[in-house]
């Protein structure tokens, strides 16, 4: 029942990184509603249906006039709200000697060179004292200032912010094409885990990285998403991988070391599927399994296995899981946030394999503070549940002081 | 029909920021279950249920020996998997002289001084080789040692990370008081807008601010969220607002100056609310209505009148709405996050009003280069919506040359 894999060769991070995103390939087109796009990347060009603005508009509320009038008194021929809907014929015309009362937001009656701001004038009755100086074009949005009919306004790929929504609603998109989110499952394994509700045994504890990973999906953006359990045997991981078909992104958690009850492995080949890697030299996180597997119609998924320690399996879907997420939403950069800051406390810590150390990074000033949080090993998250960021360091011995310059990543949790 | 506001008292921006914060008051506790409380705040300390690790755990697949046979060739009298639920007297026993096969996660047997790692023995048969030197308690995590039962585990006020989520899964917690989410509603206002799906008349223009402000909503963390529209009509205003008696947040845009079309701040009045400020000295987005009205069971609603023109309804939300939702979710940091970089162009511009200049800021090796989008005015989005962040400016002329040293606060949205 050992593993076929248990001899792996031991890889470093930057390669199973560069591994991951060679195979995380950007999902195809979907078409939602605009009000589910935000988040998302767009999928296909956007361009003007009409010229913006769509007619000369107004941009405060006062007086349409033409600019010789300057200085003088005339009558107010009328007033023009912002979506006038009279037909032309029913609307006031700008002339000499008139001037016509108007709204932010209208379209200029016919004749209008400028509108005068409603503070710059002395209305009296149904007569308006204009101010000395008027220029041609003074607050008047000319029709196409703003971009011509059919000029290109977002490209594809353009990530759909909230005012990346407002231009497509401006145009007329309520359906949106996007690179859509992925789906997930997170399955635990391990007979130390107690049932959801039950209370665990002396021997078991209860599961922590189906909820966390569930969470750090959500926090990702992806809403699809599934939590199942395998028992350690082939047959109920075969059985659970059976349900996750159609699931473009698979974690499980637990099982991958190398170890007579590490059955992920195994599993994940008798699936079909092909392993990347299995091995990272990295602390935490070493058993960590990659593995692409191709699908006839809906493109090849990508299953993960992450270490059964919560720590573990925390920088597992951080540094591998989360990048492989955004390269699918065809995100530009997809990497985890870097910045730098000081060490709040020494930090003494060695290993023969790349160090990811959690830290609780505060903003001090106009820089950053970081505590690097140490607890019993990486099954203990009662001392690291407050680390927002991880710190790396090269294989070796380390003793750095306080106040040292050190660069880190942001775990996309800046409370 | 003029509203009795016409004449508010011009406030500063930070005198309106303090206004909301006052009346935003952090919401009442519910209880959610697990996998809905990420990215909102515990409302209840949590302590553990029971010593963590609750037994002593092998940290590392190997056997459980005592120190004193380091050296020695032992049998080894049985293996305990992570998990076993054998009842104490079926379990194996270690003794002097007798070695146990232990895996990662298993309750170490009765006896155990220490867990050898299986890469340090030699096993032939059902013998194993033992190392020369084996400490007491190596890579045993002892029961305990993480946190003792009872032991306060995170404090009210807490925010739900994936890793915090974390603990309270492993302290069995299925359901958890948070501080929820305000419902929220925007309403667009103005004739000027052609219907969802409409093709818009010669004068009209589409509606962008709904679909914005409800993809600011969804980004900030709210789910439950609608759009509703109203005619430039106080009764079509009274319609709508009395749809709104269970919403928290009610955000109106356009309608807010003092325009006799602009009847949002009497429509608020006559709802029942009292207006806490009407003009605030800023560009974008000076005439912006902040307004409270009490209920009498589920606790006061907050009330905004946003200007009409997209940029700014986004910096109305973005600097005010934002804010009161974050406090009333309970967040200790409720301002947008400050950051600072240099000017990549130079920026020529002045208002007697304090400016918030949009910005796209790009990352430039640790640094950061910050672009000013300037568009035709706060209506043109066009220009401006690739923007990630905003410059704040004092009153007056500003003429900062490229390179300039800029303080920014970024709009949430880094991409």
């Amino acid at each position: 029942m050992m593993s076929r894999l248990t001899n792996a060769k031991l890889i470093d991070p930057d390669q199973a990184l560069a591994c991951v995103l060679e195979h995380a390939a950007v999902a195809r087109a979907r078409t939602v509603a605009l009000a589910r796009a935000v988040g998302l990347v767009l999928a296909r060009e956007v361009r003007a249906d009409r010229d913006y603005p769509p007619f000369d508009r107004a941009m405060m509320d006062g007086y349409a006039v033409r600019a010789e009038d300057a200085g003088r008194t005339l009558p107010v021929a009328g007033l023009v709200p912002a979506g006038d809907a009279r037909p032309g014929a029913g609307r006031p015309r700008v002339e000499p000697g008139l001037a016509v009362e108007i709204m932010t937001g209208a379209a200029c009656p016919e004749g209008t060179e400028a509108v005068v701001m409603k503070e710059k004038v002395r209305r009296e009755g149904d007569r308006v004292t204009l101010p000395e100086r008027i220029r041609v074009g003074d607050h008047v949005a000319a029709r196409g200032s703003e971009c011509a009919a059919g000029q290109s306004l977002l490209a594809s790929g353009e990530p759909l912010t909230p005012l990346a929504v407002a231009v497509l609603a401006t145009v007329g998109l309520h359906e949106v094409d996007v690179i859509p989110e992925p789906s997930l499952a997170a399955i635990t394994t391990g007979d130390e885990l107690a049932r959801p509700g039950e209370v665990p045994g002396p021997t078991q504890i209860r599961d922590s990285n189906g909820p966390m990973l569930l969470a750090q999906a959500r926090r990702a953006g992806l809403s699809r998403c599934r939590e199942l359990h395998a028992a350690d045997s082939l047959a109920s991981l075969a059985a659970v991988l059976a349900e996750c078909e159609d699931t473009d992104l698979v974690i499980l958690t637990g099982g991958v070391s190398a170890g007579r009850f590490d059955l992920v492995p195994e599993a994940v080949v008798a699936w079909g599927a092909e392993v990347l890697f299995h091995k990272v030299s990295q602390k935490p996180g070493k058993p960590i399994l990659f593995a692409r597997r191709e699908r006839a119609a809906a493109g090849a998924q990508l299953i993960f296995g992450l270490p059964g320690n919560p720590l573990s399996t925390h920088f597992g879907f951080h540094r591998y899981v989360l990048p492989a997420i955004r390269r699918r939403m065809g995100w530009r950069s997809v990497l985890p946030e870097a910045a730098h800051g000081r060490l709040a406390a020494p930090l003494v810590i060695g290993a023969d394999r790349t160090l990811f150390v959690p830290l609780r990074v505060e903003p001090e000033g106009r820089a950053y503070a970081a505590t690097p949080l140490r607890g019993e090993g990486s099954a203990d998250i009662f001392a690291t549940f407050r680390a927002n960021a991880y710190l790396r360091l090269p294989p070796g011995e380390h003793a750095l002081d306080a106040d040292t310059e050190v660069d880190f990543e942001w775990m996309g949790e800046r409370r």
